[in-house]
């Protein structure tokens, strides 16, 4: 069964408070020059489907769903056990 | 300027109830037999090192601040613009 990884951000033109804050805290701890800092979401899931239905199926639940494509925007990927985010 | 993609989950044995929620409300929404849903946090930043600077420092962020080593786990990677979630 095929494993989907889905990262999901605030559109680029949206203020995002969270990244605004972790960029603000890094250089205090001794990490300077990060950048562009944006905080999202994160979700892993299986889909008992392959293929074109696969597509299909993980379009319609992003949109549908998982996102709120007014202010969000979203990318998916299949991935293997070995990229799981906690393998 | 490398820019990063980080993605965190709670470890696989701790209890993930907002992945449960999701999977739970999945086929009252016409999506069925979806498993093994797990949520957690998306980043993407822009760290102004290269090579095995670039690794000891995202390491070292994420192990030290992005992340509850005790709880979660996580996996990182370099994008290009064309991988940005909000691309």
């Amino acid at each position: 069964m095929p494993r989907v990884a889905v990262d999901v951000l605030l559109k680029r033109e949206i203020l995002d408070p969270q990244g605004r804050a972790v960029e603000e805290a890094l250089p205090g701890l001794g990490y300077e020059g990060v950048s562009e800092v944006r905080v999202g979401k994160h979700l892993e899931f299986e889909v008992p489907v392959d293929g074109d239905a696969l597509t299909e199926r993980v379009e319609a639940m992003c949109a549908g769903f998982l996102t709120n494509p007014v202010i969000e925007s979203y990318r998916w990927r299949v991935i293997d056990g070995a990229e799981r985010a906690d393998a």
